[in-house]
């Protein structure tokens, strides 16, 4: 991973700011003879798209993808693949307040203290937009591991925000798409509604935890050390803005488990294959897929952008204070769904490829 | 990080199983004049030797740490410092049981359905003493960081063992080596001595949060986007053995806050530079370092090897069950705690060269 | 080097094909604060231009370049900068030919063999088109470099066409600019427009030789083993494509010398710097600079595209013959001139960052 | 290529100095179950060791590589191979002279300035013994290659001593091995026996070209832009010191030919599969293998260690001369021949996993 870029086999270099023309991904390394369209990327794009309900921040973006390079009539050519979305909805407007103060919470003055020079116009590379670029390249991504291991799905939800967790038992599948903020537990979806309400009209936010599996994998993805397969969606994770951890499988609960509790005893399923008697690995064992559900969880912060008065410093040091009026979401956590998913396509795509580059087909059958 | 290699610049590459010959570490990138010796690193190295006390595997490795290169007359000459460590406890052993059954919680099933080998007498590249390269790698990181940002202190310990967390009102800096736990809570050490017997006399195992602290750094290290400071720690963090989930600062926790409690606010310091009034931030934002401590936090599962009987299979697919004898940590968390330094050490380093190269100095001066 | 990136701190991405909408490069690493506009990059794509004379392609191309990212205000912030130049003259044509036929000497075939897809409307990602990315890049390389090393001057020129070499005695470096071939020597420029005129009009084409020198480096950039100044600049002009061969200083002649001939004997300059009684070495001893100029030359093998009858195969097999018409350079390597200095460009600033990363300031002092 | 590593997935780090305790690589990505002992590689290190013939340096090493790590009951096992030889012939020596004098031609001079430390008992890291290490583990990649792509022949040979150069019609493959210049023209052979002599006795030395051919490589290796086959193998063979020139194909007299002359026809072979009229190319066209011998051809300069008296200047400065007595080779070029072999094996087995990472097995089948 380098400063901009992410990624093995399947390198994604994003770029563009908030306020700049246009944002996007160059995308470095796709097999070729992958099926993709635009319109298959804007899908996904759509999913993040701000301004899509009251819970999520108002600025209109029409977030269109366009493909620059490496598609020819429909396919992935193997070449680097340019996904360029413009920015459209830069409304003029008084800056100077934010431009002289340093927002709390808020990537401002570490810019200014490591480069000296600094967008002030919206939070430049640290804006939620950069995270555009990404769900487009992981829609990329997800056709091309349609290809390559037809039948893995790849799913994100939330399961908590703020105070307010799910209720594992009401775990319903197919509730994620029905409601704005992706979780499978209908009952949270109505309480948190009534909780963000209140939270945006006293002008304050909150965080979230976002969940996301992958399906269908087949086992043998991964390394043992460093190349590890949690090691990457880890860092893959922490890449994207406000998230402040990442949990594989127990997560941190797997400090307060026995060994007798944690380790997955191991039958043979019927189908020939290893099965589990749980996953507290979260399908993940010495950096290795083992087959089972891969599952990856992560914590937002809330946004730091808020309606209520904080302490805070000038450039040129005077104490002040500041209220960030704007366009911003209560619980941008909601938005960091797609963004998990299209992480975790990346990953495990680049995974795919860099198994089969070592070793090619998985070698050691069981039985 | 590719797969056996994490740094951008300062770059380190391990190699070595368990039962073989010797394992090390190679180290590129580290700047010249650096004042090293062997006896420096080994004082890192007997820190997370095995066999110290009863808490920890009885194997004995002396754990003798070799400069085989990049040394010139005690100090760095900027070419490549191979870090060698001789396997020396290798008692012959009946492996035919582990040769044949995969350890439930162990990566025995997926590195052989990746790789269809696996040396059997060992956890291969997945044994905890991989990590004895890091923290070697990881005492060269800690004399070339005295040299560039000198009074930079790095600083691990524990905060919990299974269900018991310390009380934070006890933390007290100077307990931290006072106990075989590095425990800043010196009566949380007594309650976990017992309970840590307890659980070893019933050949059971369970798991550790290590919170591993950067005092001193300058702000400005790091960067925006993939390269942030925080992604690099979750990735080191989250590549050492048994680690389940990482946190920086708040981490899961800041899913909990409202945005009014989790953002910072700023001050001017009597010395001219900013003052933050708390640190639920964990010194970094935006990805880069803001010059509060760093905090990391990881947890560490409970060592798979124990003395209880779980169901698994053979690799010929048929089911039995296993207990895995043999000489384990009954809390793996504990000897996790050089190694979160170690990896500290590095990460930080890094990020002082990299600024270094892209930015020089500073560049945004405050006041 | 990845497969469309190269560099290491200063990381050039480029993207797009001869007949795709656009092609750019994604700039990563560049310091910030480094003073940059449209019209400081456009300046040296201006010079790579085609259909700026008769000895090169016809084609006519703005090749404007918009900065998509990374600059603020007129100055780099240290985030990716996004080169994008929209391409604009792609007339309608008939590729029938050409879709089915593979041109010998070009990558038609390989491409088909390797990745069962190819954009048959032009060269692809082989077009000679992708170098203008390139020189977008240079010329921000240029600009930092004037920051970081000011007095670093770069500068290219044709040495040979054909079997027509320049005489060194009438090099005349002011003369470089005064001729379409970028060449010192003006009776050769006279020449080979002769020479070049009979062979557009007999429709075959020929080779050339460009030599790149980077004047006034600092003595110490580059490594001992294989990240080598002379290692990244070999790759960095053999990767411009049509390049078959690379030399620094003597280059080749190396062979034919003798170690009483070869090495540059030492002195004491007047300005207490070393001096040397010559320069076979190119300004590089063991990989590193030694202040003198470092000097690199790459040959260009002649456009595979003539109007001659050449033997080859279709898709399905058969054999036929082909004749490449359209708008090609009967020298390409006239315009690979800005090429390489770009090249050149890149890999001085990518150093002059390393550099300053593993090791700050030179150490070693003389005298 | 980072500072001292090779390579995209087989990635080769290479540690230690002439005048340490040992060397080694560091080799990471190699595929599991290839066949290996220590053996084999010493079939290729015997090939390059010192002190064979009268021709090379009389330094007496045996050169006897351990496997330390990444192999098990005879196979490679996936994880990082570490391939160590000791030095053993470290002469105690007085090297006062040549610690304060900065020899002609070596890096001495430019090591100091960058780091301003300097191992002056041999050239440290730019010493010919640094090659060893390549050699070993182009020996494990030759294993790999033979279990991935059988068939493949790689050979190595000079074709120019001086101003002696072979004459292609003699040129005999069998006689390669049966030679001490692993040169195909046996009588050359002779003539360049009596010319060294008499070299030597002089206290001279020259330099050479050597030519390194890959045979039977499927069609399809490669890349179009950076990660071009012929980018990985210029920058691989101008990694090994001395080198000063790099070649493919017809390499820098490309540059003389017509475009008429220089494209390789094509036509379909008996076997179903494209042949070509002549190998200008060298085998590679766009970055990417046609399926024809890849030839590879690098000058490497005379060594600069001779008895002859030359200018030079001593660390503070002063104007003194200097005659480098010692263990030294006339021709460096002749050692140079396996490790031209070994790069030639590493760069194919990386472009072949690489190959299969991305895109498989290939795509694109004619007729």
């Amino acid at each position: 991973m380098s400063m901009n870029t992410f990624g093995h086999l399947f390198r994604v270099t994003t770029w563009g700011e908030s306020h700049g023309p246009a944002l996007g991904a160059t995308v470095d390394g796709c097999p070729p003879g992958v099926a993709i369209t635009e319109a298959t990327i804007q899908h996904w794009l759509d999913r993040r798209k701000p301004g899509q309900n009251k819970y999520t921040t108002q600025r209109r973006e029409a977030d269109a993808v366009r493909i620059l390079s490496g598609v020819f009539e429909g396919q992935t050519t193997g070449t680097p693949v340019q996904l360029m979305i413009e920015n459209t909805d830069q409304r003029s407007k008084d800056y100077g307040d934010i431009a002289e103060k340093f927002r709390p919470g808020h990537a401002d003055i570490t810019y200014w203290q490591k480069y000296g020079i600094r967008d002030y116009r919206g939070g430049g590379r640290s804006s939620a937009r950069e995270t555009a670029a990404r769900v487009a390249a992981g829609g990329l991504a997800r056709a091309a591991i349609e290809t390559l291991a037809p039948g893995v799905e790849i799913k994100g939800y939330m399961t908590r925000i703020g105070a307010h967790e799910i209720d594992r038992d009401r775990f319903d599948w197919s509730q994620i798409d029905a409601n704005p903020f992706w979780t499978p537990d209908a009952q949270a979806a109505q309480r948190w509604a009534e909780y963000l309400d209140g939270l945006r009209k006293s002008g304050n936010s909150v965080g979230a935890v976002v969940e996301v599996v992958a399906r269908g994998l087949p086992a043998g993805l991964g390394a043992p050390v460093y190349g590890k397969l949690d090691t990457d969606l880890a860092a893959a994770m922490m890449s994207i803005n406000a998230v402040k951890g990442v949990e594989i499988g127990e997560g941190m609960a797997a400090a307060t488990l026995t060994g007798e509790d944690n380790a997955d005893e191991i039958f043979m399923g019927n189908d020939g294959q290893p099965v589990y008697s749980s996953n507290h690995a979260g399908g993940i064992l010495g950096g290795i897929s083992t087959g089972q559900d891969v599952v990856v969880r992560f914590a937002v912060k809330p946004t730091s952008s808020i309606l209520k008065t904080r302490q805070t410093i000038t450039r040129s040091g005077e104490a002040t204070d500041i209220v960030t009026k704007g366009r911003h979401d209560p619980c941008v956590g909601i938005r960091a769904v797609p963004v998990g998913e299209a992480m975790m396509a990346c990953v495990i795509l680049d995974h795919l490829l860099l198994h089969r580059g070592q070793v090619g087909e998985n070698r050691g059958a069981i039985g």
